[in-house]
């Protein structure tokens, strides 16, 4: 909990809100309202069995003007290993520069990965850059191994 | 390409071997054939905006036996950031004990990747254990940050 914020799904009204806080972490490119009220509608669409959300896209909000203030997604993936487990995949947290410093990242991991274990995964993943692995080792998170990409 | 070997989609009759495979990388439990099967009908229900799979289970098979060599899945997730942009990733990649050395884990690899940019990922990520950071390499990938894990 963070005195004066509290976390919800993302809406479409959160458009600007969520693609100024993306824009903190990465380039979000020409994103327009329709392809933003269209990713969010896809992901509404899709479920795991049992009906738990695949992709669990959350903001934090600042209660006094609603404010977007962090934004971050939780995508559950269906596996067979561990008796077909679930595992959930973190990704996409952005806080807007406005609001850095307040503790909202954290919150909002907390919630994310509280959303993860309630939803039955058997472990919740992330990858971060090493000056963050600080910061996810006090939401409880520990090393797990390396991270490797390719780009098209 | 290895001689002698072909990849193709899971099917229900990949049951035994591709539970022998996996239980090469981690415990699988007690999935019986109609939770695999289940499980492999839900991964081919999920699907990208314009009909992409969610979900890329494949195996590797034995030509002449038609055995499960090994197996793998590619995840396709559906972001806002980079113009809403794929991001595909690598999971749960296993190689039966008496196909080992032969190349195949290259293989399959090399064609989960090539499925991931072929249907548009800007990008294909994959966690591993420091001692296959070589092995990744060789199949192009390269570092790109730490992977954090918190479990039930």
């Amino acid at each position: 909990m963070v005195q004066g914020f509290s976390i919800r799904k993302i809406e479409p009204r959160d458009y600007l809100g969520v693609i100024a806080a993306l824009n903190e972490l990465t380039s979000v490119g020409t994103v327009d309202i329709e392809e933003f009220s269209r990713v969010i509608e896809y992901w509404k669409s899709c479920t795991v069995q049992d009906d738990i959300p695949v992709y669990n896209p959350y903001v934090v909000v600042d209660d006094a003007t609603n404010d977007v203030a962090a934004t971050g997604n939780l995508i559950i993936e269906q596996k067979l290993i561990h008796n077909c487990a679930l595992c959930g995949h973190i990704e996409d947290i952005a806080v807007s520069a406005k609001f850095q410093g307040k503790k909202l990242g954290k919150f909002l991991i907390d919630y994310l990965t509280d959303t993860g274990l309630k939803a039955g995964c058997y472990k919740v993943i992330l990858d971060c850059d090493e000056k963050n692995v600080k910061f996810y080792e006090k939401c409880g998170y520990s090393k797990a191994g390396v991270e490797m990409q390719i780009r098209e």
